[in-house]
């Protein structure tokens, strides 16, 4: 893909996702080296420089590439604002001349072409992700923005790339990180490239307007916990799936599945919860099971609701397991499905979709599948988001030409040592 | 501290810092439990909740809370926009009832009371850091952006104190992290909260200008391998400081104190670079000196450069390492330094600042501690800004009791209950 912006495309292209992205949101070398070159009357040089790691994150071996869209949209709109200016002119040195400024002021990316690799692609160490060239000044402007929209971005879409890979291709995987990600952007960002690293859907609402990525999510503890008992419900009737008729007492259809399915007590909060939850959501009930004790009373008590709702024509979506032994529950529960699918004729009931959550990783997930589980969907969370097995991908933007010319950096460091090369290695670019 | 937003307040708290921290940023299922207590009739129920967090990171003692200020600003301006009520019915199933949506686009946090302990205070593990009392609906809409809000920026605070306290009283400490970061929120409140936990500074320009951040930054070493030789500078005059008199010809200066200073060759194109640099900012010259040779090429290019300028009454500022043996470079320098100082009776060049940087962490410091150095100010990126060390604090927000009642979930897993207990332990909040 090669991309040269220029006043019509600046016109169509909407700017970066987040509004914080400015040409501001870099750091201050670039504006002094920027002052550096214009006072050198280098500030035109045609320079070349190429974005790329060195090493594969997680121990893997290979890299999803993310982030593009945002540099494009950046680059298509990058104008300094007066008040900018005025604050770089602040941030500098009293020395620094007024024609600076002005120059400053006209400053766009219109002399500035970018190459780069298809934003998803799989990639490798010290293959350039993208190629940046155009007057010195200006390009260095980029590389602080350029480098935080991809960095993350390619690293979490790698981490989500690596979760899909070890749940196997069957399994859904929600992202369910808003919470834990490393502030608002980190976590609507996390949202985003994790759908692009093979993630089905996400719990970030926010996310999934901005992106159209499917949204997923029920209720959570303290939805459990609110309730009392199955007495303060007060609203109890529930119209059948095809409207034709209304059961009045939901409340005790209920409570007749489970004394047909359970012989014990169940925790009556927990029932409550699930009921009024199947009346508000007849079409779409999938409950939280852990609150109190899983087997003897979130398993039952959902199970009974979701009888309940079949027998007025709905179709119980499943449930979700937070804590505890996870392969283990997962197991029981399916059994517990069949037998009543069996029992109780109910087409489709040992189906259920069953969620797992609560801190689950690479790790996490290769275990469960050496243990064996029942498990359809697993919702991710602070492990995919924040990238915690390796928080940083480390992409550089290193100079590699300046008016024809190749240039280098030996370092103190001989593993940061680069061969600049810009012709012959990707001559594929742009096909 | 205890804030109750109302409608002036409202008035006068400007929003989140990033507009795109709405009531949207949250989990889908805040939505659905909306819906669920709407329908229950129980929306109004008075609940409160507690933030905290269960372990200290990093294997520390202490947290440092942040992310108030954010939380704060949120609610004061909490309103659903009529797209976001038409996203969310969207969102939410086709059988829910209208008046929900009238109901949620009357929603506001005037009901919502927040508890806090003050931004930046020393916190510790299970005690709440905030508790918010208000109508359960809309407290449950929080939930998401609170922690979203306060778990990045309390980790991330922490990890700046734990910086600034191995690296001693003494030391500067310059966040370096924007490029690293996760995403762009990540990098600004990097920059935020680090300067919160003791940093003294930020490469983060956008940073500065949103919150007041000292900025730092000088060149890098593009900037240096970009130039050729000393041929290309044409414009080579320059003032004294004094403005009294001008030096028509600053590189053969630069030359002529080389020559003093050094036997052997010095890079060239390193020459040009920080003579046109000197030229640049003669009265804030901070030289990257390992873009080719430490002791060979950079130091004697730099003193040359800086004893130039001293010669026309300006102090140059110092010099950066970013990669090498930094305790044993910054103690060589050092000792040349000295030397200059004192051979050629320039007061005060012995005192230099040496700033290194590379990757820098709380073992590196440690270990260079140990070593003994002459670093003066360390640039912290990747390490500060991602936590890498460990990538997210895990604060929860958990419910303790709906209209007077204490609630509490018993877990699978034992170490996550917690016995609510809302009143006794920190009656002195709000005091």
């Amino acid at each position: 893909m090669a991309a040269k912006p220029n006043g019509q495309i600046a016109k169509v292209l909407d700017g970066p996702m987040n509004p914080m992205v400015t040409p501001l949101l870099t750091d201050l070398y670039q504006f002094t080296m920027a002052y550096g070159y214009w006072k050198a009357g280098k500030h035109n040089e045609r320079a070349v420089f190429d974005l790329y790691f060195r090493k594969n994150p997680f121990g893997g071996e290979y890299t999803v590439f993310a982030g593009l869209e945002e540099c494009i949209k950046f680059i298509a709109n990058f104008k300094l604002a007066e008040d900018e200016i005025d604050f770089v002119r602040e941030s500098l040195s009293s020395s620094c001349e007024d024609g600076f400024f002005d120059y400053l002021r006209g400053v766009d990316c219109c002399d500035v072409e970018v190459y780069a690799v298809q934003e998803g692609s799989v990639v490798f160490p010290k293959v350039p992700l993208l190629r940046v060239e155009g007057p010195i000044a200006v390009v260095q402007l980029l590389e602080t923005p350029f480098l935080n929209l991809t960095n993350y971005a390619s690293l979490v879409a790698t981490n989500a790339a690596r979760h899909r890979f070890v749940a196997g291709e069957s399994k859904m995987l929600l992202e369910f990180g808003l919470r834990r990600a490393q502030g608002p952007d980190g976590g609507i960002g996390a949202s985003r490239y994790c759908y692009m690293g093979g993630f089905h859907a996400t719990s970030n609402v926010a996310a999934g307007k901005l992106f159209g990525i499917p949204l997923r999510g029920t209720h959570s503890h303290a939805f459990v916990s609110s309730f009392m008992s199955p007495d303060e419900i007060v609203d109890k009737s529930l119209h059948s799936s095809d409207k034709r008729t209304t059961c009045e007492d939901f409340v005790s259809l209920v409570q007749t599945w489970l004394n047909k399915i359970q012989f014990g007590e169940t925790n009556q909060s927990e029932l409550a919860a699930f009921t009024s939850y199947g009346l508000a959501f007849p079409d779409n009930f999938l409950a939280l099971v852990d609150t109190y004790d899983v087997m003897r009373s979130g398993i039952p008590n959902f199970c009974a609701v979701a009888l309940a709702l079949n027998d007025l024509g709905y179709k119980a979506a499943g449930i979700r397991l937070d804590s505890g032994d996870l392969a283990y529950l997962s197991s029981e529960a399916r059994k517990i499905f069949c037998i009543i699918e069996k029992d109780f004729g109910v087409p489709g009931f040992g189906k259920m979709v069953i969620t797992a959550s609560n801190d689950l990783n690479e790790e996490t997930l290769d275990a469960l599948n050496k243990q064996g589980h029942e498990v359809d969907a697993f919702g991710i969370g602070t492990y995919v988001v924040t990238c915690y097995a390796q928080a940083a991908l480390g992409c550089v933007f290193k100079l590699v030409e300046i008016n024809n010319q190749p240039r280098t950096k030996l370092s103190e460091d001989v593993t940061k040592v680069s061969i600049p090369c810009k012709n012959g290695r990707h001559n594929d670019w742009g096909k």
